[in-house]
This record gives C-alpha cells, sequence and structure tokens, in this order.
C-alpha cells in the first residue's frame, strides 16, 4: 500500500534487523506515526490496544511477536509463557490463535540456537503469504467489477459500497474487501468506493476512507445510514465486505450493521459478495446464525466519538447525555441467502454448504 | 412533557405576555436553555438555526411569529413580509407554509387593532391542536403496544425501537412516534425504549434520549448499525418512527436511515408502524419513491460530529481524513410494502391507496 506517497506494509522488518516498525492505527487518520517494536511486551500491548488490528494482521504481528521472544529468551517456558501471552491479548481473534500455534508448531521442535532465526524466516513466511492470498482475492474479484462495469454501460464508475475496514489496514498489505477494488484500479477499470462510516468506531471514515486516500482510489464517506437509500436510488452496483467468520453454511459474520446492507442489497438486486480468505471459514460453525457469539463492547464506543478538535488536536467528545446507557453489539451475522458469493483467494465461491465444503477438499490445509 | 422534573411544553407563552420562550435544541442534551424569542426577527432566527426542529413544532413556532410581527406592526405590507420571511426559513418545511398560511387567513379579513389578539388566540389554538392530535396518536397507538407486550408473554418491558427524534421535542407536546409510548407508560405497561443515534446529526442520541430520560422512561441508545441484529436476535418487539411526508400511497419519507429498519423489521417479522398526524399525508404525492425529492444536507454534517468534550465543553471535532469528501441525503423513503400500519390522530390504518383515502372522507379538511 502507499502511505505518504511510499509504498509499505502495516508491518516491516526494522532497519536494523532487531525490531518490527507497526503502523500505530490508532493515530490514523490524523497522523500517520510508526511505533518500533523491540520486545514481546511490546507486540502484546500493540496487539491488546489495537494499535494493530485486523485479524490478518494481527495474526502475522503475533508471529513477529515470537520471534522477538525468543531473541530476548529461547527456553522452552519462555516459548509458552509467549505463546500465552500473545493468544490473551485479544482473545477473540481467530487468525491470532491460529499463527502463535503455527510458530510454536516450529519453533518447539528446534534446537535453543536455531529458534530466533527460524522463527523471523517463519513470520516472514506468514505475512509474505497474507500478501499472496489478498492478491490472489484481487485477481478472482476484479471479474466481478468488469461485470458491474458492463452493467452500468460504463458510463460512470463502477461504484463499490464497503463497511469497515477491510482493507490493506488490516492485512500486512492489499486487503481482503479492497483486493478487487486496488485490482481493478491497477488494470484500469474506473471505480469509485462509498465508504460507510461505520460506528461506533468509525473505521470506515478514519482507516478505509484514508487508505483509499493515500492509494489514490476515488471514494466518498456516508453515514451509515444512507446505504439503503444510495442502493434503492441505483447509486451502488455492488457491495463488498470483508468477515470475521464465515460459518460451514455460508453465513457471515462481520462488523455490525453488516446486515442490514445486505438486506439492502438484496432488495434493490445488487449483489453483495464477501471477501474471505479460507482461513476465516471456521467448518466447525455448522449454522451461523445459530453458533456465532458476537461480542458486545463497551458502551463508551457508543456513548463517546474521537476527532480532531479546531486546534487539531485529537480528542473524545460524548454524544448521549449522562445517566443514558448504550448497547455495544459489535458484529452481527448476515444469513447466506443474502450473500451472492464469496470471494476467496481459490476463486469465487457459492455461500452454502456444499461449495464450501468443495473448496476445501482441493487445496493443502 | 418533563424537563427538569418540571411539566412544560417545547414552546410557551413568556411569563409577562409579551414574548414567546422556547427550548434551545442545539443546546440539548448537555444545556436546558431557554430562548425569549419577543420579535419576528428573533423567530425567524429561532427557525433558521434549528433552535426550534421537527415540523410540528416549527409551524406552532411560526404562529407565535405572526402574532409578534402583529404586536410590532399590523399593517398589511407587515403582514405579508412578516409571512414571507417565515416561510423562507426553513424553505422545505411542509408544516411551517401550512401554519404561515393559515394564520394569515385569519389576520388579512381583520380591522388592524384586532390582529395582534386574534393573532394570539389563533396561535394557541394551533398549538393546542398539535397537543391533541398526538394524544389521539397516543390513544390509538397504545393498543399496539399492549398487543406486543403481549406476545413477549409479558416477561420483560415490550421493547420498541425508534430513530431520529420524533418525540415530544420534535412537536408542541406529546410526541407522534413516542405518544404511543408514553401513553403506554401511563397506563402502565412496561416500555424500553431503543434509541438509534440517528447519524449524522445524531437526533436519537441527543434529543430522544434526553427526553425519555427526562420523563423516566427506560432506553438505550445504540448505533444505527446495531438495529438489524437486534431485530434479527428477537430483541424489539415494534419499531415505531416519524414520518417527514407520507405519499398517497403509503409510502414514508423519513430520516435517512428508517428504510434500513423497515428492511429488517420485515425481514424479522416485527410490526413496523409509522406514526404520521394527517397533516403529514400529501396527497397530491401519488408515489413516494418517484416523487418525493430528497434533500442533501451539507458534507459537514458527516465529516463532523460534535459533543462534550472532558471539560465540559461541546465542541465539534473532525472524523473523516483531510481531503475526503462526503454525501449526506438526509431523508429515505421508505415503500408502503414495508409499513405494517400507519398511526393516525383518526385511527390505524393500513399503507395504502385506498385506506389513506378512506380516513380522509371522513375528518374536516
Amino acid at each position: 500500500m502507499k502511505i505518504g506517497g511510499r509504498e509499505t506494509r502495516t508491518i516491516v522488518l526494522a532497519a536494523d534487523g532487531r525490531a518490527i516498525d507497526v503502523l500505530d492505527q490508532t493515530r490514523l487518520p490524523f497522523e500517520i506515526v510508526w511505533e518500533r517494536l523491540e520486545r514481546l511486551e511490546d507486540v502484546v500491548d500493540a496487539i491488546g490496544t489495537m494499535i494493530v488490528r485486523g485479524a490478518p494482521l494481527i495474526g502475522a504481528t503475533a508471529a513477529f511477536g515470537m520471534w522477538l521472544a525468543m531473541r530476548q529468551n529461547p527456553t522452552d517456558p519462555a516459548l509458552t509463557a509467549a505463546a500465552t501471552a500473545l493468544v490473551a491479548a485479544r482473545p477473540t481473534a481467530v487468525n491470532l490463535a491460529w499463527a502463535v500455534r503455527r510458530m510454536v508448531r516450529v519453533i518447539a521442535p528446534l534446537p535453543l540456537h536455531l529458534r530466533a532465526v527460524e522463527a523471523l524466516r517463519e513470520a516472514k513466511t506468514i505475512a509474505d503469504a497474507d500478501v499472496a492470498i489478498n492478491r490472489a482475492i484481487g485477481v478472482h474479484g476484479l471479474p466481478l467489477l468488469r461485470a458491474a462495469l458492463g452493467r452500468t454501460g460504463g458510463e460512470r464508475p463502477v461504484r463499490v459500497l464497503t463497511h469497515c475496514n477491510a482493507g490493506a489496514l488490516a492485512t500486512v498489505d492489499g486487503g481482503t474487501a479492497l483486493a478487487p477494488v486496488y485490482a481493478a484500479v491497477a488494470a484500469g477499470v474506473p471505480v469509485e468506493v462509498v465508504v460507510d462510516e461505520t460506528r461506533p468506531r468509525n473505521q470506515g471514515a478514519s482507516l478505509t476512507a484514508f487508505e483509499l486516500r493515500e492509494a489514490g482510489v476515488p471514494c466518498v464517506v456516508v453515514a451509515d445510514n444512507a446505504s439503503g437509500h444510495l442502493l434503492q436510488m441505483g447509486d451502488i452496483d455492488l457491495v463488498l465486505v470483508g468477515a470475521d467468520r464465515v460459518a460451514a453454511n455460508g453465513d457471515v459474520a462481520n462488523k455490525i450493521g453488516t446486515y442490514l446492507k445486505a438486506l439492502a442489497a438484496m432488495d434493490a438486486r445488487v449483489p453483495f459478495y464477501v471477501a474471505c480468505p479460507l482461513s476465516t471459514i471456521d467448518l466447525a460453525i455448522r449454522d451461523g446464525m445459530l453458533d456465532i457469539p458476537i461480542e458486545r463492547r463497551a458502551e463508551r464506543e457508543v456513548t463517546h466519538v474521537w476527532g480532531r478538535n479546531e486546534e487539531g488536536v485529537v480528542v473524545e467528545v460524548q454524544v448521549v447525555p449522562d445517566g443514558v446507557s448504550a448497547s455495544n453489539p459489535a458484529f452481527d451475522v448476515t444469513p447466506a441467502r443474502l450473500v451472492t458469493k464469496l470471494v476467496t483467494e481459490f476463486g469465487v465461491i457459492d455461500a452454502n454448504e456444499q461449495a464450501i465444503a468443495a473448496v476445501f477438499v482441493g487445496p493443502p490445509s
């Protein structure tokens, strides 16, 4: 991705080779600050405080955290302690536990003197694999945007509605839901992205709008309430969102509000696509509506909003009267019947049990 | 309504009988400030700057503005000038033009020395009629809440989802969408209101939450994105919203985002009711989807949010990065097929052409 005109990833090896540098996502979009993480503790903090966020990026960051831990102390007790601390940093993030398990499997059999160097090699592999997966999602998703352009007659750019941030910032690079958008831009397909603000945490307004601006992709931010009207009026050609977890039956858990967009897309007969690497599909969950637990987050995310004040300082303001409480479910489940297709690194598939099972037969686990 | 424990209306005659006092709605929910309006110019300003807002309240305020104008100068040119200035204060508000026309019809035939006193009498009549209409909406809506309580088995309060502010603050008193809620509370029916934040202007979080708190009605604020999930989970028993304009075919124009709630209510088989005095029904609009124009408002309402900072000062903060634009449609149209019933002062009716035409045959125009 581009930030400040410079090509980069969200996480990079420090110039001295002794740490990682991560983009501090709590400071975006108003400040571009890189944070140097030298020790396991720094990585645990960065994940816990959401300096890094987005399931794929959290996984990669944790992998580098295991490397830093092995540099500090390569013994077995230290390995176990590092794994435990990282997994506990964001207990609900599936990719986090997956990446840590993968690192432990690689590190544990090795003699102590090889552990750090092999951990770094494996962490780099995980990061590179994330980028490759996202590139593949882009390749498979591009024809969907070309088809939408054909339907509009090419008289205006393809208008893609997205929700939250499933972009480059949520990954090492490339994004999931935005990967087909970046692929389209690279292929010369004219695209405009309509970005849901995504209250309560405003990831659309702050992160998606930021990365699209940096990439030079035309975009416009709308209140979450506006997307139904825009779909109804024919102003949107396709909806493209990410997923936190996809059930074996194709039900999709994603950021709160995704379900409302899916309903409006269905009502307007506009395709609703979910970009999801296979690592997001949880075959252990047979029925997403029944079995995916929905996290409730702090009331303060609803009662307060942060932004930049007139003096240029980022502050939080209260928007709900004193004494009134808030409820804050963080995710919702979009039933498979509202999902037009899933866009994976292995191709575009139907959101149903048969199609999902079939894609798992082919590739290596 | 109650404010600070005291029974009041949003607009009252000043104690000295020479002005009106209005609650400044731009200062809510953090400051309760009454504004004294002594002259026509004060009223024009109060409407234009949204110190008073809500179609019924704007109409009543304009009526009192005509009285103040007649106190200043009761001549025919002054009458015409006052009417013109008031109507221009918020050109899109239907009730404003209606109330001013009604005042002119009453005032114009009178000799100059009677104009002020008769204008005051008529303005009071308009204000009292608004309260009576809302009380009737409450009476007709109450059985819908009782029925919902029956469906829940009475094991928890009836949970009503509402959007924006169609409460007492939008009217002289009593509210439209909230009238049945207040009627239910008065009748001892346990109610809890789930309040959509209602971005971009946050009327739910600031105004609806405020007036429900003041009235002692249990409520909880949610991000606009959350309502679909709550409906899906069975956490909402009925949806009750107001309307800016209802077409002859039952299509409903209301605050942006209303359509998304209607879709989710339909998907969850939860009733979706629209409270609308007959003055909101525009028989000249045959098809709401085709013929109701949708106002686009300033980008700044999306790119900025106001609230109270840590020092207790109300400020505006920017939430969208520099250089990124916003789109801000202010209303959307909910097709009649998604509307379970319309709740009017003459009873609960179907949202279709026949039922709407029938209700206009009975009452005097």
